[in-house]
């Protein structure tokens, strides 16, 4: 479709803010991109983004086109539990949703976003601003900007095992055996003593 | 370059010998892949293969094109060494080569592989035969065939978040804190006590 400029409510305006909003959060981060600054890449006013989008974490989430919603998926790690079966949660409900049919989508989507350096850029914010800090937020987790990168690394790592490099017999091992032998990891990155410096 | 039909010892019948093995290994794995099928694939002599590359791992590792030399990584893990700090070696010697000049294009070499399902499939086999079969051949552990998926999850999920998505402040740590942090959850899968079934 030929772009014309500034328009209105056309298609090619919510797919050139969409545009724009992957290459702010992959080149800035989801910290520091606005809604302003991604408006004016775009082209259009900030007003339109809101309209179309709602807020920033709605744009986000529009501009990765995640099969799987992690809204839903933070609910219900964050319902109803402590920080101490924190690790357990986590990792039931990851692979459940992963187990389920929204897996194989999203499964294809991270292998694309990995294989390229901005792609991935929007990956890692995704994770840190969308699920990571969001679970945190509902916890009594210290230091957590230290721990996220290591419950990311094994969070990453069953779903790259699991579900991308299929290694058997993980690959279809029952969620039992999954959360009884990566929870405690999990945990322990959430809770133990970190050392120091 | 046009493919003449068989041929000897041109930069051609090479080419076609690598990517014939690597269809194989993809397809139908390291263990049931053989020299012979190899080579009749390509439409060569078997000898030919083995004038070429010598045997089925050094076959394997030139389809790969691999920046790292896995053999010289095992030598470093396996030496010296029990089975009680194998966690804390295997850890160290992966940051080691992955922080050295070899990390970058192992890393691109990674996020390639990745972006495909059948080269995600020759990286699992090259991850499973060539490194850590070869690891757990100079140790007794028990079960290695449940555990490795588990030490390969950790694994992979360190390479990721450190070198591939880059998530801070991992990707920066000393190697101190990631052994610190991460050996002892390799250390576990491999002596651990594995859920029963």
């Amino acid at each position: 479709m030929a772009r014309t400029g500034r328009r209105r409510g056309k298609p090619d305006t919510r797919e050139a803010i969409l545009s724009a909003a992957r290459e702010a959060f992959a080149e800035h981060g989801y910290d520091r991109s606005s809604i302003r600054a991604i408006a004016a890449a775009a082209e259009v006013d900030p007003a339109l983004v809101q309209h179309y989008f709602g807020n920033k974490d709605k744009l986000f989430l529009a501009a990765m086109e995640s099969p799987i919603d992690p809204a839903e998926m933070i609910a219900e790690v964050v319902e109803g539990g402590s920080v101490d079966d924190l690790g357990e949660r986590l990792v039931r409900t990851f692979v459940r949703v992963w187990d389920s049919p929204a897996g194989k989508p999203a499964a294809a989507m991270i292998r694309t976003m990995v294989s390229r350096e901005w792609s991935s850029r929007l990956l890692r914010e995704f994770l840190l601003s969308q699920i990571l800090r969001r679970i945190a937020a509902a916890h009594v987790i210290t230091e957590p900007d230290r721990r996220f990168p290591l419950v990311a690394s094994q969070m990453i790592g069953l779903g790259m095992a699991r579900y991308i490099l299929k290694i058997e017999p993980l690959a279809s091992a029952p969620p039992e055996f999954v959360v009884a032998t990566i929870a405690p990891t999990v945990q322990r990155y959430l809770t133990m003593e970190l050392p120091t410096g």
